[in-house]
């Protein structure tokens, strides 16, 4: 791509002056209208050291109001939290809210083509980064974002001048970098690996527009022009639907919850207790081989309202040490989690290395009340079952141990328990009006939690039914679970 | 405190369990009391190495839920951001919501008395860290916050004799880290320090509880009995007024709002062009002088509806490079913010060293919008001056410049600007129902106005008057202010 790149004809001095003015005004004039549309917009920038992005950016941004946007430098290297984190991470946590504009400075190409020149990147775990890449960005555009990727290039002898200019005058000298200079020395090697990854992540729902950067109010002018054209596409095409992706996904056979019995899944106290403080010693043994090995260790609860959620991860969170672990109880979101991508919450609440992160209630929430509710179109949740697969799957390809349970027991057992909890004055708290609306609804849950076991019992993050009319029968099936899916990981 | 520490006599084994088991179960029974009072508490556990604080905490949480409370390890060095954030930072964007737990294993004291082992801390630089901690502290008890504070006491013999049998094991081995050993073989110089730590920071508002920690159903007991009693005197306490502590700060001497003359406070094109050009320029030189020396700039924006602070707040980040600021539009509190302490939010959205935050509205709309639609207590309002003017002291103690803008115009000038907005179709977003009620409280909030001027106009973050009836004048102005400032800071 980049090779082949052939510049478009410069226009007149003059003529670039008046474009950028009316191209800023009219950049300007977007800004009330993605927030009215609530379009989030990320506008990425790349490129060759020195080709000019900064002073591009101040073009770009002339006109706007600080309020509707903001600059992210993600240029400088990963911090220690980033690296206990999967790839992707730094960069999810950093997505705009809708009806924002977000500028980012370096975005995750700089990562993967330094891994490249590094030697860091092995050509397998590059295929992967570009697979993670593609994934994400038609993944946030599908959700609504309009993503505008520019790569700004210059040749190897503009790059030297400039570089040559900057080291001369010592105010400048310093932003000169090591790194930068080696880029010019082997700028036809990069340029292979520039123009490889371009080619590998020109999707159609977020390609790269490359910039011939030599001039910067020509730069400047192509870029807002671009730009622009980008956010009227994305305006006019707000609210429509994506495509529903093919399941590419290993899967595993999952019962209807229909067919699952309770027979026999019971225990007697005594059995519970000898094997809960068994199981319970041995899973705290193993807290400290997963820290030790800096394996980070996800487990997701769901399941039917009075179901015994609670206590079982109280099981599993008494064997752990403190220090280790985090429970997310997960809610409603609030207005700048509603106003991201719907698994930023979750993407901000993953555990490091080496740490636990137990979620009561997940990102299932999608396929379940926001599906119910019509708190999200059909489309999006519809969407969603894939976009929840690509997202455990890239926690599983970076180490994490995925872990999923469906707490389980039927009608009756939750109605006696819903009687139970309003006639004890201690458990009222747990009993709301809209537990008795959800429990009207029972039939089109089951119907919608069919769907989601059936689409995402995934081999790498699988679901695991918990047959909850006994607690203590699901509590010791949690622990089992748990422990065989970290012995696993441990290699034991 | 530590040397003349006295024992409590130890009663029987199993006079111990039992008292764990129904201190427990009292500690369980508050997690609902505190989820009503939203009250939030804080358990903070120091000690020597080695001395069982992880496994008191298992005990602590034993009967709790896991959806009240959370742990913090807190013992990790700083990360690379907290390295660029004031010493306060990585603590208080830490503290737990109203009606939730947080326990955490390490707090400011460990990062001090490191400091001073290590002599990164100098004399001087202790006391002010104390003094930081003893103010924080105090705010956080003002703001309705419980803090426990544990120390966790072993002598040396039975310190070492806990790391030889770690390290005897091979599973174990790694727990013990070369700082633990020091810390054993430099027991007595360890003490002293500790010691001095303990009284330094030992207030009412959120004294020490030093745990004989050598035998650890013993010391999970004190520590249980402890927080209960200290649950149960702040649920006791919930709603009670904090005193208003007098002014402590230097202050500059402010002139009323009335006394404000916006005579010949005005700029012609020609000036105003020639002088925008100019500064913004300088401006834009002094970012990269700040970026270099790292120092932390932040700006401050408050000021009648209409006053102009979007133009201003424009003027000003047109000279920066969008790499190096954000703009914080600051509305009304989201749920997860308006449970914590008010100054949270911008504690977590302070600058980076090298970095400039320009807040659109701040910290300050305690004593105006909140004081005059009652969102928060009298007592609360009154209390905050102080609070906040403490909360700057620090920022500007670590090193950043802090500068407050005051953005003014008359009665007539909103109401001609206002009309102006609601005739106009591109401007109408920018005017609300919401303006014109405020404009009717036009008195109250001068009065407030008035008071807050008076009370937080500190030689160390100053307030600045622009006067805006002619927006042109107030831009240059606040340029000038801005340049002198960082120019001050840079030492040219």
């Amino acid at each position: 791509m980049l090779k082949d790149f052939a510049k478009a004809a410069k226009p007149e001095k003059e003529e670039v002056k008046a474009r950028i003015k009316s191209a800023q005004a009219q950049l300007a004039a977007y800004q009330m209208q993605i927030k009215e549309a609530k379009l989030p917009v990320m506008v990425i920038f790349e490129g060759w050291e020195a080709a000019g992005k900064g002073g591009v950016i101040s073009r770009v941004i002339k006109d706007m109001d600080p309020r509707f946007f903001s600059v992210a430098s993600m240029d400088a290297p990963p911090t220690d939290v980033d690296r206990r984190m999967p790839f992707l991470y730094r960069y999810m946590v950093e997505i705009p809210e809708a009806g924002k504009f977000k500028f980012f400075d370096t975005f995750w190409m700089e990562a993967v083509t330094n891994g490249l020149f590094s030697g860091e990147l092995s050509p397998q775990k590059y295929e992967k980064r570009i697979d993670d890449i593609n994934t994400t960005e038609r993944q946030l555009v599908d959700n609504g974002y309009c993503v505008m990727k520019f790569f700004f290039h210059i040749s190897k002898k503009e790059q030297k001048e400039r570089m040559d200019a900057l080291r001369a005058n010592k105010d400048t000298k310093w932003r000169v970098r090591k790194e930068d200079l080696w880029e010019n020395e082997h700028y036809d090697q990069c340029l292979d690996v520039y123009d490889r990854y371009l080619k590998d992540t020109n999707r159609s729902s977020a390609p790269w527009y490359i910039i011939d950067a030599k001039d910067r109010n020509w730069a400047a002018l192509q870029v807002l022009e671009f730009l622009n054209k980008g956010i009227e596409t994305a305006l006019k095409n707000r609210g429509v639907a994506a495509p529903i992706l093919q399941n590419v996904f290993p899967l595993r056979k999952t019962p209807l919850l229909s067919e699952i019995s309770f027979e026999g899944k019971t225990l007697t106290d005594e059995e519970y207790k000898a094997q809960l403080k068994e199981l319970q010693a041995k899973l705290h043994e193993l807290h400290n081989v997963i820290y030790h090995k800096k394996i980070p260790v996800i487990i997701a609860y769901e399941g039917w309202d009075a179901a015994g959620k609670g206590g079982n991860i109280k099981r599993i969170a008494d064997a752990l040490d403190p220090r280790g672990y985090i429970v997310h109880p997960i809610a409603s979101p609030e207005p700048h989690e509603k106003a991201r991508h719907f698994l930023w919450r979750f993407w901000t609440r993953l555990p490091k290395t080496g740490h636990v992160a137990i979620f009561d209630r997940t990102w299932y929430g999608r396929v379940m009340v926001e599906r119910l509710e019509g708190f999200c179109s059909e489309n999006d949740w519809q969407r969603a079952y894939n976009e929840m697969n690509e997202f455990e799957k890239e926690l599983a390809d970076e180490g994490a141990v995925v872990i999923k349970f469906w707490v389980h027991i039927d009608s009756d057992t939750q109605l006696a328990r819903f009687t139970d909890r309003q006639n004890t004055p201690e458990k009222q708290w747990k009993i709301t009006d809209e537990d008795w609306r959800n429990r009207e609804k029972w039939d089109l849950y089951e119907e919608a939690i069919n769907e989601m076991l059936q689409k995402t019992n995934t081999t790498f993050a699988p679901w695991h039914v918990l047959e909850s009319v006994d607690k203590k029968y699901a509590r010791i099936k949690a622990l089992k679970i748990v422990i065989e899916a970290i012995e696993k990981a441990c290699g034991k």
